[in-house]
């Protein structure tokens, strides 16, 4: 089967850039988005992201998509597979580009049947917006594909080479350990970051600390700004990883604290050792 | 008075780049590098960081600067500031590029007298080592001077007109309230950076967690690839409000997850909002 019409629920930046990449690879793909904001489609429509838009998805039926892409905050995702179960063709697959598999995916599969194929690519900035879409968001980048033992062998293929095409590297992981793995170094990283801010308001007492960006701060702090709505709904979905993984941050947190309190200066540069070391993997690894 | 002989006690990225940014200046300026490390001297005097060198402190007797510049790590600052005082003519000022200012600031002073200007650029990388130098690390970026009562005028006035000289933006601050401020938007999140690498080696068990960065996870934690030995003084020197701080981010943290946990939709949604907003000011503010 040759893709030829997508539909995107959600215009946003990750769904827009989904579409840039497609675009740039199939001139012929004609895409759809479907959105809760108005204004979201007149400038996907504008910027040419998309062909097509709507506000009501009942209008994807004569669009007769051959791919649903969800990309709209996790938790609006079982809600729109039951509308689109009477609004596709039987042979439509449906994927997504959310950053919680786990206990979802086999909910979808629940709704929707071997056709959804759950997904999750690595790559995004704290930008959100459609006018920021970019047709090289996941060049390079990973994309994460969580069949199931359920999901159907064919869809999985077609969407394994749809984001070859876009240069993504794809891998294969179980739903849960998605969820455990991206838990702790994607969704604490960003919990760790919010809470920063929210610290440093309250410790803005009399003065105001954001005047006083120390040098790598700005870094530090830029996924902070990203969309509170979608990060409220990875933080509930992937709640019990979530919560878990903040309090072995507390504890490592802690341990630091009581290390400095109690001037344990030989524990303490192995502390930082052990974390420079660790940090230093990563651009090893990852060039 | 016209300085022409600039020491620097700790030849690394900081001190190297201070050198560089004056020589760019001042083509003529004679720098001597003082290093525990024979292989950094060395480096220095290659990359003409620095023109002469020595690991033997009282080397400066015969090299008589007329500003010495503390560039090491600030827990020796103490021990070097009384070696320093038998070497070095009394009309020699004496400044440091410590993050930590506070009860050093008087202690210091306390030794060398009012030709000591305290002083803290506001800016550096996680990059340690005086190869990294750079003419122009200073350039646009403040510098807060800590002067006190007792503080000589004139070499405060130098020492000011020094740092606008190779482009930086000199800001005066109260050294207490200077590592206040510096405790919640610097060492806070160094601390931070540092726990969270500690956390992901406690939770890769099973899984190596350092192969799967998320997106934003390098810039994220490439703080936590800070010098160890320069942030382990940096924290014992500034322990009272790094602790004070670390308490108050953990009750930040803790709030946050009580909100995921219960699953507090609404109350969850505005804590991430103001936390956006606030990171945004910083953007705003600082372009």
């Amino acid at each position: 089967m040759r893709i030829e019409r997508v539909a995107i629920i959600g215009v946003g930046f990750m769904g827009g850039s989904f579409c840039l990449a497609l675009k740039n690879v199939y001139p012929s793909m004609r895409t759809f988005g479907i959105d809760i904001n108005e204004q979201a489609i007149e400038i996907g429509k504008e910027l040419k992201v998309i062909d097509q838009g709507s506000t009501d998805i009942s209008e994807l039926k004569d669009f007769n998509p051959q791919l649903v892409v969800l990309a709209s905050p996790v938790r609006t995702f079982i809600e729109i597979a039951q509308s689109l179960r009477e609004l596709i063709d039987k042979e439509c697959i449906v994927t997504d580009l959310g950053s919680v598999k786990g206990h979802l995916v086999y909910e979808l599969e629940n709704i929707l049947g071997p056709r959804f194929v759950g997904g999750h690519p690595i790559a995004g900035t704290e930008k959100s917006g459609v006018q920021y879409s970019r047709n090289d968001l996941f060049k390079g980048k990973r994309f994460i594909i969580t069949p199931t033992t359920f999901t159907d062998k064919d869809a999985k293929s077609l969407l394994k080479s749809l984001w070859e095409e876009i240069g993504s590297f794809v891998e294969e992981m179980d739903p849960h350990l998605h969820d455990y793995i991206f838990g702790a170094v994607s969704h604490l990283p960003h919990a760790v970051a919010f809470a920063l801010i929210d610290a440093l308001i309250r410790l803005s007492d009399g003065v105001d600390l954001f005047k006083y960006p120390g040098a790598g701060f700005k870094d530090f702090t830029r996924i902070a700004a990203s969309d509170p709505i979608m990060w409220r709904d990875i933080f509930l979905e992937n709640k019990e990883n979530v919560v878990k993984c903040i309090d072995a941050y507390i504890n490592s947190l802690s341990k630091l604290k009581i290390l400095i309190q109690d001037g344990l200066e030989k524990e303490l540069t192995l502390y930082l050792e052990e974390a420079r070391e660790n940090r230093n993997k990563i651009d090893r690894n990852n060039g």
